[in-house]
């Protein structure tokens, strides 16, 4: 019999995928429908080393292990707790040999994991400039979304040094900083390749914006056919059921 | 009564708007769905200064001239024979007084119009890079398509030089192309301030971005809700009804 460590306002649930379980904590932080949309964004090769730039409860690593045969996943995760938490739910499924949770900045990274080492990077970065005086900044769910203690251009930078040439970034982000990604990410020779975007419903903008970006590539982007979440009914589309199954209906909107 | 002068090959097409006629050339240059977008995508103040680069039969001028109550509208032309023509699908208007079409290069267009003067620049460039060796300098089709008299940084660059503080760009492309887009329009401080998509039907990818740009502006983009052309059944959509009527059957695509 497993025994799981479980904290106040924890709860373990399935992912539905090759056993795993994951520990969430409901006051502080859950995974979102986005980062399940760029786990399954990411096309990664057998023995891949991979890198999750701000790892939250660990979802990505866990979603990658189980549809890929990886070498490894580093999930990099700056507040202690949460990488604490990860790190317990990685132990749960009895796969640290595969993933492990660096409880470092990740502007860091590159010093303590290695320059020009990965194949993958992978990112579900906090979407909101900072710049407001209402966030409180030891709210762990507003460091998730706002970008107080990194930005985008450190996260594309740190993506940069981590990756081999060629290496492959994969993010999700929000349409409206759109122009800030292309540019911060062509300037930093990480060239986007695919673009697609993440509708709620048909007819309405998108407000998820899958990309893949390639370090060192020469510019050719192909643009994918969009993702829809809803159909016009409200149940979910055909595609996000394969994605992820009606079980797993206790997934937040980030 | 009014004579026109139509050479061969040459037809005039009423654009129900206003008692508008356009000559085209069906042999050379027929103007396309992209341009009627582009030019009822412009929200243009009165008494504005505008300028179309590349504007090819006038299209643009004529649609924007229709629409909105400008003081004068420069549409510039490189090609001799495709300029000539325009300008007589002015006469042929009596509009002469609101729209003038500059047979120039697009480039020198600062320089002869005036730099820091425009409140409104338009463009439908060329989609299609050059680099290849199988274009013919000669074909009018060929350079109203491909980079060959002017690039994409050419066009950012003039308009720029010719707008006013604040004036808008508004331009139409291949989404393929949004990261050199987006790059060169921050790199030259036109901010990307909305982006629409146009996509064949629902379900597709989009194959065409209409972008409104503002000089100097701060950054902050809008994303608007798709617009799609067709219906499943292959009927044009409401809103490209209203954009332009079932008679105009004849529109070609670029």
């Amino acid at each position: 019999m497993m025994v799981v460590n479980i904290k106040e306002n924890e709860r373990i649930d399935d992912l539905q995928l090759k056993g795993l379980k994951i520990i969430q904590n409901t006051n502080g932080f859950c995974f979102g429908i986005d980062a399940v949309l760029l786990a399954n964004f990411c096309h990664i090769k057998k023995g891949s080393y991979v890198a999750d730039l701000g790892t939250g409860t660990g979802i990505i690593p866990l979603i990658i292990w189980g549809k890929n045969d990886v070498k490894k996943i580093h999930g990099i995760e700056i507040q202690p707790e949460v990488a604490e938490m990860a790190s317990r739910s990685v132990k749960m499924n009895n796969i640290e040999e595969y993933i492990e949770i660096n409880n470092i900045d990740l502007k860091t990274a590159p010093e303590v994991l290695g320059i020009d080492k990965f194949d993958v990077v992978t990112s579900n970065p906090p979407y909101m400039q900072s710049g407001g005086g209402i966030i409180n900044p030891e709210d762990k769910k507003a460091i998730s979304r706002h970008e107080i203690m990194c930005n985008l251009e450190d996260i594309i930078v740190t993506s940069k040094k981590l990756l081999k040439d060629y290496g492959k970034f994969y993010m999700i982000h929000r349409p409206h900083r759109i122009v800030d990604i292309i540019y911060l990410l062509r300037k930093h020779k990480l060239e986007p390749k695919e673009i697609r975007f993440v509708h709620p419903k048909t007819n309405k903008k998108p407000n998820m914006v899958l990309i893949k970006s390639v370090k060192n590539a020469k510019p050719e982007l192909k643009f994918l056919d969009p993702l829809y979440v809803y159909n016009e009914d409200g149940t979910y589309t055909e595609e996000i059921h394969k994605i992820y199954g009606e079980q797993w209906g206790y997934i937040d909107e980030k």
